[in-house]
């Protein structure tokens, strides 16, 4: 299934489920799918950071890939992480997810080398010209110590290089700045998702088209709801959802301090799915420090809290 | 060819001539090291930062592993590079660098992703203990945006994880606190080289035991002479030597502001090889703007002065 | 007039008109004062960022004061920013405030010296023992380089030691944090500012109290606007009126890359207010770099385009 | 006594003792000034950040100006730090310093403001046009977020705006920069004092003239001893002198974790100065957190390995 039309709704990072040796485990990875197919979820972002792609080899990749869009088939789109360094190393990726079937392609700007505004630009035209595929942007500078920037965005999506960007920068002003950019210049076709989902009442109200939720794994049914009721004008039962999740978040801080942020985040999400019954194994990749019993019982805390256990 | 004892001496991190198509071009790279190998190094190190490693996709790494490790033929110790964003994607580079011969290697911190000096720990030894080769970190906060601590470093070649550090950070009591500690601590066998070029005569009168100079492609012969005479007690002549190849090093300012620090660097480095007949083609990889013609006489300004054209 | 409960409403941060030979232009800021007054403003912000108030001695910071504070005479409450680098220094701003009849007191972390949140917690506690009047942390991280963290914010608030935030992080998420916190706590008379004058509707839709704009010196009237239809619950006049506050915000890029970022923003402003015939001279305080007669009409467009000339 | 040429030498940035009450602490202060004179320094930096200058106020500022200056009496020269976020306030302090009698003035960039280049010449161009007096760049990138320029600075030294500059960025290729450029450009008075007390062999064997040492408090003598080996071209005593330091240099890190890394190098300076019987109390200004007794006892220890106690 190709996206006619840039994509919009819910649309969470697939968090990618291991065995104990650290093999993808499909089975888990199933129902993982189906678990968010069952929240009602718009399409499935794999390979982004929640799914732990930086952690995974290119095989791993490759399974994922097959699984998910295999097991999918094309019910919901599929859009796939091309992470990489710089192009030639996106470009092996790129052709291994047009290969599997993917829908679409998120690519962030170079990273690990010092590059320039121009050389991102050369970057996305590259790449958007050699996969035949609607491209999205991935604005995570906290990953990639660079900030796209908004003009910049604006003119490859006036290009139609790109077909949508994913803003987990967290900076809400820049957000807008493509939105009202995106409709003074009336680029039409171009999604506009945000990735931070603490502020997704928001970024609908602002414009945004959807929403990229790592804590929609746990709790996908959450997110749609928010999203419906953005969509039906009920902003006040948005708001609700978003603060009830806002307060759930709160599990990826059980094991801070003792490991670094990004482990704790996705130790907890694992944590959570295994506890909901939903993966097989809470394991994580190397070198990640996995969470300790008290910190895992904090976890069920938090779902029990959001009524989720 | 392993290296029993830890490196010291010269060591270039070489760069990876490139066709206009973007391939490997492997007859330059021969020319490459045939140069540095007249230049009289003491060992050489592929896939690293001046290789454009980043920029290289995994079929051009084991060509480059394969032609250097091929044509050198043990005459020289060859590192190299396993870089890339945490452990189990830089197991794969090990197993390809181990199947060509490399006879030691190095890695980086994880990058893009938000590690702990815990799970930095958990990164080597896990490598060191797939590799059963000997393993270099290498400390390039510009890149990995971690700077990895003197302690740690102490412990994990303390505890033979690590059989040297290639410290590219530019901080030089950093340097001097693992240089000191080894000492104190009485750890045989781990090399500490430094990566910053413009400051050898000075890290070596610290302690150090050889340079990964980046610049060293254009002039090897410099940086040999500069090791021989610090390693004679002769500081002044070494003194002298880098204060030359200091000036040198102005070359790599010949395109900033028109592009990125580092495709600035890396096109000068390569236009200035091409230069001086050393390797076909200035190409860099993708996105990475070429030199125009200005900034190449430049560079050839540069390389007159120096008495190399 | 002193605050009995937390401030709330549009607060703008009053810009400092200066003499061409750097003086305070009192005539000026008066003017801008009624300027203000006349936009319905609920309150006003002496010496914040917006006011250069880094720029200005302590003789240039009394006058501010003694004008400012005489001329509202009591007609809405004014807010006195007590800027320096640590706790020592602040107390002697504090008792200049407090002795021309300041009604709060505005203060950030302290900055050039490298401190950690426990000492953060006693800068403030000590602040506010000393002080006798309301407090406000001032979260500004592009100029103090240190992020408040919202569980120290919150615990200060319980205290009683903070009587509100004003939060120029432009982070929402964590702003988001606070506000959760607050209610979840049930911390009383506890005011959240935003400082992020671009996303103001979605700050109060999140349940921010107030604004504090620096391009409200140039349009309040569009502030005060925004804020009413907000509390009336009439959020699409709200959001309206900030994207058309958003797109004449522009005009603090347009000498962008001549000078530094603040420069250019501090300079638009105060060619604006002198553009709308409100302060005498566009003088910024040295060593900022003025703008030129191009950059100056272009601030004109854009006034004229939102029809503020 | 006025500095005729450029200041060379040992130059250590005076700490600056308080009473229990945070008052300066005269008859300590006075003290640490002899204590220095006895240990050959060849001038005495006051109102730098060693000196807690950011957390006096400008009543302090004048105290220590008057006693230090009133006791040294000309036997060396005296540098004031005029440390403040931008010109017009740095401009109160010039004022000060030259009523006090200093011989040379120390500034930074502008900081808690954004500047840029351009900005931060016209900064040190108005200082030095007002002052009358020697004006010296300080180079603290870890407080002021901002790295002074090499090119920037050998211009500012060539038209004669500065006299020298004090380099604590600790990044050493950037020192010898501003010391090859110095030299090529034939930049006569200029002196360049290395402010990192831990590569001083190094940074004088390069051709820097001087150190400004905040461990010079603690053992002035160490310093002196280093920087006459070296003058006399003894470049093994030197460096065997600064090994001897760096090992003492540990004691900074007693309090890390527990407090910012300011407040637990400057709590062990004063703990070490107090347990030599220089200073009456070990007092830190506020809101820097006191060394505990534990902490204590082991700043002790790191004296005794030293020869210190």
């Amino acid at each position: 299934m190709t996206i006619a039309t840039a994509a919009s709704g819910v649309i969470p990072p697939v968090c990618t489920p291991l065995t104990p040796a650290h093999e993808v485990d499909t089975a888990s990875l199933t129902r993982l799918v189906d678990h968010l197919l069952d929240g009602g979820v718009d399409g499935l972002f794999v390979l982004g950071s929640s799914s732990e792609t930086a952690f995974l080899t290119d095989g791993h990749r490759r399974t994922v890939l097959d699984t998910v869009i295999g097991h999918v088939a094309g019910q919901v789109p599929v859009l796939a992480g091309v992470i990489d360094m710089t192009t030639p190393r996106v470009l092996d990726h790129v052709r291994a997810a047009v290969a599997a079937g993917a829908d679409a392609l998120v690519a962030t700007a170079p990273f690990y080398t010092l590059t320039s505004p121009a050389e991102i630009a050369v970057h996305f035209r590259t790449i958007a010209a050699r996969a035949g595929l609607p491209l999205y942007a991935y604005d995570l500078p906290v990953s990639v110590h660079t900030k796209l920037d908004a003009a910049l965005v604006l003119d490859l999506a006036a290009e139609g290089v790109l077909t949508g960007i994913k803003d987990s920068s967290g900076n809400e002003a820049a957000l807008r700045e493509v939105l009202l950019g995106r409709r003074d210049r009336g680029i039409a076709s171009f999604s506009v998702l945000t990735g931070s989902e603490l502020t997704v009442d928001t970024a609908l109200w602002m414009g945004a088209d959807g929403v990229v939720p790592g804590l929609g794994n746990i709790d996908p049914h959450g997110y749609t709801r928010l999203f419906h009721a953005a969509s039906k004008g009920d902003w006040t039962t948005a708001r609700d959802e978003q603060e009830r999740l806002f307060r759930l978040y709160d599990l990826v801080k059980v094991a801070r301090g003792r490991m670094g942020g990004g482990s704790s985040a996705l130790g907890a999400f694992k944590a959570a799915l295994h506890l909901r019954g939903v993966i097989d194994h809470p394991t994580t990749a190397p070198p990640q420090i996995p969470l300790n019993a008290e910190e895992t019982a904090r976890v069920a805390e938090h779902l029990t809290g959001a009524g989720l256990l």
